[in-house]
């Protein structure tokens, strides 16, 4: 009873500062820590150095790691962020939960369709709209807010903590792995649990803990025509086009029915087994809501099971877009000289990238040769694994508890179509259990314009972090 | 020989003015006249109003003539610039040239590619670089220039001018028709012949004269799949993508060899006769030149004939971008909620733009129902005609005695692939012969990153142009 107590309190405590809380998001969202615009590196230890100093004040000892260099894929070189590690020791003896974040956020411009500035934090119906809010900075955020509490109440932290926030995450994580297997028997030696909290709910109410992500092959293609490009009027009708090329290999990728053309791409995937089957008929999720989030006439499928299999437990491959070619409004009548298409698979367990990659570059490459043009192609891509985890794991039933002590719910379990690749680095180099408990709603718009967290996510979220470390101290 | 006397003297001018004329090209270069741009607006209209200052000071009564609105594709409404009609009358007794050339340029940014800055005019080794300075502000300061020198050495210039500027050619000439139309029977009304200073030569050394010109119809097609960008992990496998149904449309359009896919498009093209066979024979035009402008390894043409068949008199279709979808260097993983191809077909005598647009709006529709996405689809084109004219006409002969007093050879008789939608306006309100005589060489680079024009053409150009006036005279 006297635990219980110290929660309840706690929780008021965290509702009393909630205004506070809600002024550090800000300040954090204003910092523009894009880690896919190399011209923005500069916010990115900006923004780790912020952090850093919000763990220091917790008593927290911070080390900023240098991670080297990056090379862009024109071959230049720039620095990367450096990854922040912190150590909480509140008592020897305690288990310790290792923390992982990330300070880095998707790309934003107001003339994307933003309806506010994407770097200033909104309030607006009861959401908070600012790139970062929901995709990593308030999760990031609310493991301070909850520390803060346990401590300005007096009460102990009931666990000792090891914090791992990142700034290259949106961008494959870039320059972590080697860095979290030098720390293997170092920093990450006494972890014995790992919490992220990174991606969110499966719907917009109910919580989840989710044990399971998609991986992601990203594949750049470049076909070069000319030495310059070219005025469609004086060379058109002559020339063997780069843009006609690509888009000739970019069709032969995927139907509009999301089947992948690639051979052999599925057959590393893994068999569904009736057990499986079922996890996904317990599961919570209208159907209809998910149709009117994405705003679409006709999904590809219409059963729930068949919704979430195909996001979670089948590969996808989406065309992202093409480097090069003329993107701006209005007319322009030029022959690009070079072209570089973007298409991503996202990987599924048993898929292993190495085989994606081959399979990706073999069909490609007969594609092109089939196809005959003179151009050159160049194909560059880069990987994350998918991962699994155990959710029948204690960790997972504490957890649970956490949850419905703050929703009165059990949390659903979930997988997650995304990628978090420490996710798997952080399995591998510490052999812990992994949970993943997402903090933000569904709707969030994570990587899209107006991306926000919800008011009640946000602060019930710090609760959820609080209750988490206090069940966890009971382990 | 008192005239060639005056010819020999006027060239002298010219080249002691040189700098001069090079300085004043800088100034109009700085000017960011870019149309395709929205923003750039009120620099079109400055370069107006420094050009009609300018006319001013040779003598000529100059208005400002008012275009009304542009609706831009967003449904937006913003002014176009106005166009400038200027009138030198010497004598009313003698012959009225209508000269036309534009004021506005093609988009350009230094992280495009250019080795200088492009609205900085920089010299090097023999050619001025800088957005506009051959396409086309070089040649409408070659005319104020020739005049100048006439009127500095006190030799009456020998007849009158007309001057048609425009500052939207680069953007489809939009709203010119009007104007001219209404000035049919006003400022149009007294002139003998049209003389057009855009387009440059067949190659980078041997002068032409030009009687036929591609015309262009342009095409928005747009795509889209939901109502917010959707983040490829979360949503991947569900949707039907726009992405990948624009893809398959913009292959089915062209083969790799240039050969448009859309049924009937070739169905109204002139059929080539003996005649004008022969024509391409006489042409000087080196073909291993023209591949190394392009820099390729293979044209889809060896033959010259070939090549400049395929550029002039058959149509061609270019893909040249996606507006919407992921366009800049890095990953994102993004499926975009909107996406629009842009394509062109450059047509060509005696295709009617009501007709090819018709066929590509029902084979695009008709392919789109077979492919059986319920994503919403919408085609926006425009159009500009192709257009020819007689070279065996006097006028033609004037410009080639004026090209042999510069150059001391023959022009060739050739025909442009690129489209000056104004020339078929001019020879359509007028009624009167249409010439463009050409100031740049082929390798000025007009609408692709380093733009040039030699001094040399620069300077030589200006002498053409007060040779084509002094023989005008004699006509």
């Amino acid at each position: 009873m006297a635990l219980l107590g110290h929660l309840d309190q706690i929780f008021r405590k965290i509702d009393e500062n909630a205004s506070h809380f809600v002024e550090n998001l800000a300040e954090a969202v204003a910092i523009e820590s894009i880690s896919a615009w190399p011209h923005k590196r500069s916010e990115l230890t900006r923004m780790v150095r912020w952090t850093a100093e919000k763990l220091r004040k917790l008593g927290a000892q911070v080390e900023l790691k240098d991670l080297g260099e990056q090379t862009l894929p024109d071959g230049t070189r720039i620095p990367y962020p450096p990854i922040l590690l912190g150590t909480l020791v509140v008592d020897p003896d305690y288990t310790t939960v290792l923390v992982y974040g990330h300070l880095d956020v998707q790309p934003a411009r107001l003339e994307d369709g933003w309806d506010s500035p994407p770097f200033v934090l909104t309030e607006k119906n009861g959401a908070l709209y600012g790139r970062g809010s929901s995709d990593d900075k308030g999760p990031v955020l609310g493991w301070i807010h909850a520390i803060q509490t346990y401590q300005s109440l007096g009460v102990p932290v009931p666990v000792n903590l090891k914090f791992v926030f990142e700034a290259m995450e949106e961008s494959g994580s870039e320059g972590l792995r080697g860095a979290l297997e030098s720390e293997k028997e170092g920093f990450l030696k006494d972890a014995d649990y790992v919490c992220v909290t990174d991606s969110r709910w499966l719907g917009p109410s109910r919580p989840c803990l989710t044990y399971g992500l998609r991986g992601v092959s990203y594949y750049h293609v470049e076909i070069e025509c000319s030495v310059k490009d070219l005025h469609s009027g004086v060379y058109g009708g002559t020339v063997h086009e780069a843009m006609t090329d690509l888009v000739y290999l970019l069709n032969a990728l995927v139907t509009k029915d999301g089947k992948i053309l690639i051979p052999h791409i599925y057959d590393q995937v893994a068999p569904l087994s009736p057990e499986e089957a079922d996890i996904y008929k317990a599961i919570h999720f209208d159907v209809d809501v998910y149709k009117r989030d994405v705003g679409c006439k006709e999904l590809i499928y219409e059963e729930k099971e068949d919704i979430l299999m195909h996001r979670w437990r089948f590969p996808s491959l989406s065309i992202h877009g093409i480097e090069g070619a003329f993107s701006e409004p209005g007319q322009k009548t030029v022959i690009p000289r070079k072209v570089v298409g973007k298409f991503s698979i996202r990987t599924v367990p048993n898929q292993r990238p190495e085989s994606v990659e081959k399979h990706v570059t073999d069909y490609i490459t007969r594609k092109y040769e089939e196809y005959g043009s003179p151009n050159k192609i160049r194909i560059h891509s880069t990987h994350a694994t998918s991962w699994t985890e155990n959710p029948y794991h204690p960790h997972y039933e504490a957890a649970a508890r956490a949850t419905k002590s703050v929703y009165g719910v059990e949390p659903d379990l979930t997988r997650e179509g995304g990628t978090v690749p420490v996710t798997l680095m952080l399995q591998e180099v510490t052999n812990k259990n992994v949970l993943i408990l997402p903090i933000g709603a569904s709707d969030d718009a994570a990587h899209a314009q107006n991306e926000k967290i919800n008011r009640r996510n946000y602060i019930e979220g710090t609760k959820l972090l609080a209750a988490y470390l206090h069940e966890m101290g009971k382990l």
